[in-house]
């Protein structure tokens, strides 16, 4: 079975694994207070043009998001977020598990605009039973979404505009960044996430690292005691430093970088060939997540031999479906998927 | 600089590093679905005499204590334990973040015994004013202690037989677990933990793992929907499989016991040292910590080349510290420090 | 300025503040413990013809919906409901201060449907990712609803019957029981929630008590260790004997039916002026609370002297708004609106 | 039965009930925004000589001391008590409930000292691990404390003294205020309390009132959506008014300080007929509460007509007791007491 499923079907970057073997043996400080998280830290500001902002080391998705909203709200206080943000769809309630409710709004194409936040904050403040409802008070986005699509710096500066009239934070979920910032159509840098968002995570799951997420805070006032909320939930790696090595790996000679076009590339290969074959697109993703509307008979012929996402069904004779690559998927597995697809 | 200070100063035994080597590219499901974490649990079950526990394999000890208890408990809930207990003083009040409070008592090397237990019941349940205090319903322990001390079979029997009076579950925290076992004094097994435990961890972020702990529920009544809360928590690893590739390895022809006796033959010659220089010791531990007394002069020297814990400072002449020993440990270094102690 | 903005805006029956001073004096245990909690208990226990449940008393609705709830569910589970629920909307985030993420469905007249449970039921159970989502465990309906409605007898038993091949609890809020027991069209007795339910309460606050809400468990499971649950969250009234003495007036000599009457009476004559006007409705309301679409030129002036709530602005020309009568309504003060509703 | 047991069993002082009835059919905005509320609230701000406090009205002491504790802290921070405090031993983790570990140490005559809290500070800031430990940061006192003792002017000041030192909160729970206002030792007035507390409720419950307590705000750190939190917990009274008619009559005519009064001249004729029989006392305490040590046989007689909290069994001879008065205890029912031990 060859996987598209998924994009954290492998283990990791063969330069990863390199790197934590050559430093196996070192004798370092706990709890990421050594040299590799500290040089990995340098190198992310660096790339953010940040050079003021803290940068934290967790291991995975869900335990940033949960660790930096519980950091970042006070009791009766809410995120808000597109209905299939990650937060409100996918994480079993790890932010209510802290108390908070999540405000979801319908997105379009995964997407939340400036003018929902704005009516956001109408619907709160305008209301006339504020204390009666959560607080609104920080804008989660994902970039790129979970469904592939990116949100452009037009679309991001007017989300930091707006949470600037409201007194918001504005959080960006990059859980697969790297996809995104190799994507021809993506106009947002690290160095925009960095100037437009109070805090953004960089993904190293799905992105080349065995595990592990830079969380980048920029905004001050997010930033004190961070450590503390961090360890409390659990989220505090021992042995710091492996996910130092790893994301000094991922931020030496642009690998980060080109890992994410190796997959953008990829999957705009299969994109072609699904659109070639006829078949439409229920999201026009120019990232590494595409998802094609299939005819069940193809699927089900496909399905013998590769792995795929059932996303929804659409009818008795079509469903739509994912296919995902990412830094470890092969041409050759591509080149056979392709040629399955035009045969099919 | 030669570091005795704690136990997690290296990365992972080569042997573990070759294994996620070795099936770096595999392509495998995620979320601990995946036939590594399969087997792991299977050589783990074998290893417990337990057939049909439950295993999860988490990411660190903080979140493995959060999130099992998390599990157990109903909201006015309590586990009870030493006050010395890693759950009561060192993980920022993980468990209170969760709702519980934390009901703890004055240990005696570590340790809370049967007869304390038993109190804490009548204490609760003899006060008259039951609902106006948090229920005590789980016993913590860790094996070895924080002190490095054992409980022996009978002690544990005994805290066993108490919880099944009580009403109470029996839970032990084995970060160092490898250590334990590995000690002459030690007479309790892993089927011994499992018999008499509702659920424990074997530790590996301390033995020889790159992190990752490995939790044995054994009591129906807490395995189910142990999942939900473990994702909840943001502890569920996506590539699950480097847990389980990592404790195939360590429960694989041996590996975790031989880390465990390497580690505390070394933590022995250097206690025997500090005894034979007429140091005397804050705790008679058996295992990997040790705790002497040393002149501060003596530290002073020492320092310069060693790094060590610092414990308590007894006086203006003399302090309390730990040396800890683990499967990293070379008898070079150990050889070096015992000279030094010995020419101090 | 004369008030049918809601139904709190006097203190309580006369026949309540009577009990209180004639009880005023007497020594009686705290916390729930005393004869008059005794004796209300049993009198609702034979109005729901419900002789095993627990009864408690608490003091307002928003309490008595957050401690049942966190008594109800383990940490990943989440109670479902119609999107209007009280819970999801105006309890500032209050179950979700107990780590409980709420499941909502667009309601139809504040009323969630079977079918509607059953499909809560399959996007989890048939998600393939139940794990990674807040599990639905509990269903809240309101009776009456927020705007009003009624659940028919058919509808409520419906409920049951998804509940009990769902594995879920059904738990409803009464807020204004009261002023839905005495509706024309209702059909759902007291015993019926009994039978149906697995708790509800039937709200004092709205229905003639100073304060106060008489929760109602019925199933076995969800009674234990409830106290506890209930003190843990600043929720058990010292002088528990004061909801006592107030549940016994308002369940002695059929006050509680005839105050429910008496307001719905009047409710319905103020809605029938509204329809003989031309005025339609946004709800079709049986009870206390009417929804009347007001030219908003009428409302200027009527607003002059009557206190309502604003609802909806529906256009530049019109708004809905809300009735509120309660059992202090006065017949005086109905016809006066009357009247000059008449002659706007 | 005659009951000295707690200072609770009766409903409350008549001129609150008269209040209650002559306001009864007013209408009024709810949620504690009505005239009431606002003259109660100014009358308590005049007390206190705190022009800018705010003064919110809650239910119950608990209740209180949850939602300020919850409304100040973020979440790894600790509030910091006496052992016996009432948040750490009798409130069922309402605290920990909120996600708040406490930080409990030995108390002297239920007392916390400035030097107590000073080597809280150092225990953790000197650690070496603060970030794996809970964070102390506000300081819990009662006044009176639970054993009926209180804190001098100058033990207050070197309490705001030690907090400012630290960057601590310091909060008094003032459940019993009234008592200790009225004790002649006592040299803590409510302006001291309003100088040197960051915030500290006026307990009504348990001194005349029907319930409630006034919770004071004088920092401006803690004011910011105190309502929302309030409302988050279940703690916002729909008829808010109910707390301002009872408050508003508690600080009229002195009401408060004569019940006061009242209360300690009978605990203090009861302490001295207590002395006079040669008993000792397990606490010197000036207020309402009073702890003597009563031979075993002499309780078994009284306890035939009088109730009485038994607070420490002391040998199989003696037993120390709690004897409560309040606003309501009659001269008659102490003379019936004094009378009865002067012959037992």
């Amino acid at each position: 079975m060859i996987c598209f499923n998924c994009d954290y079907n492998e283990g990791c970057h063969p330069a990863v694994l390199e790197a934590l073997a050559r430093t196996n043996m070192e004798q370092t400080a706990g709890y990421g207070e050594d040299p590799h998280c500290g040089h990995a830290a340098e190198l992310i500001r660096q790339a953010c043009d940040a050079p003021k902002a803290d940068v934290h080391f967790l291991v995975g998705g869900t335990q940033v998001n949960m660790v930096m909203i519980a950091a970042a709200l006070r009791p009766h206080q809410s995120p808000v977020c597109a209905d299939s943000g990650h937060i409100n769809v996918h994480e079993t309630g790890a932010v209510e598990a802290s108390g908070h409710k999540v405000i979801s709004v319908p997105g379009v194409d995964g997407k939340i605009s400036a003018e929902q936040v704005r009516q956001v904050w109408r619907d709160h403040y305008e209301s006339g039973t504020e204390e009666h409802m959560a607080q609104p008070k920080l804008v989660y986005i994902s970039q790129p979404t979970e469904f592939g699509t990116l949100y452009s710096k037009k679309e991001l500066e007017a989300l930091r505009s707006v949470c600037d009239e409201c007194g918001f934070y504005l959080y960006a979920d990059g859980a697969r960044l790297g996809y995104g910032l190799a994507a021809k159509e993506n106009d947002v840098t690290l160095p925009d996430l960095a100037r437009n968002c109070d805090a953004f995570y960089i993904g190293g799951t799905k992105v080349g690292a065995l595990f592990g997420e830079a969380l980048v805070i920029v905004n001050d006032e997010l930033k004190t005691d961070f450590r503390y909320v961090e360890k409390q939930r659990g989220a505090m790696l021992a042995k710091g430093r492996i996910l130092g090595v790893q994301f000094e790996t991922l931020f030496t000679g642009g690998l980060y970088e080109k890992m994410g076009r190796h997959a953008v590339e990829l999957a705009l290969r299969i994109r072609d060939a699904c659109a070639e074959k006829g078949w439409s697109f229920i999201m026009d993703s120019p990232t590494n997540q595409q998802f094609p509307i299939v005819p069940n008979r193809v699927l089900a012929k496909l399905g013998e031999k590769y792995a795929y996402s059932p996303w929804m069904k659409l009818s008795d004779q079509e469903t739509a479906v994912r296919f995902c690559t990412s830094w470890a998927t092969t041409e050759e597995n591509v080149n056979a998927l392709i040629e399955d697809i035009k045969n099919a």
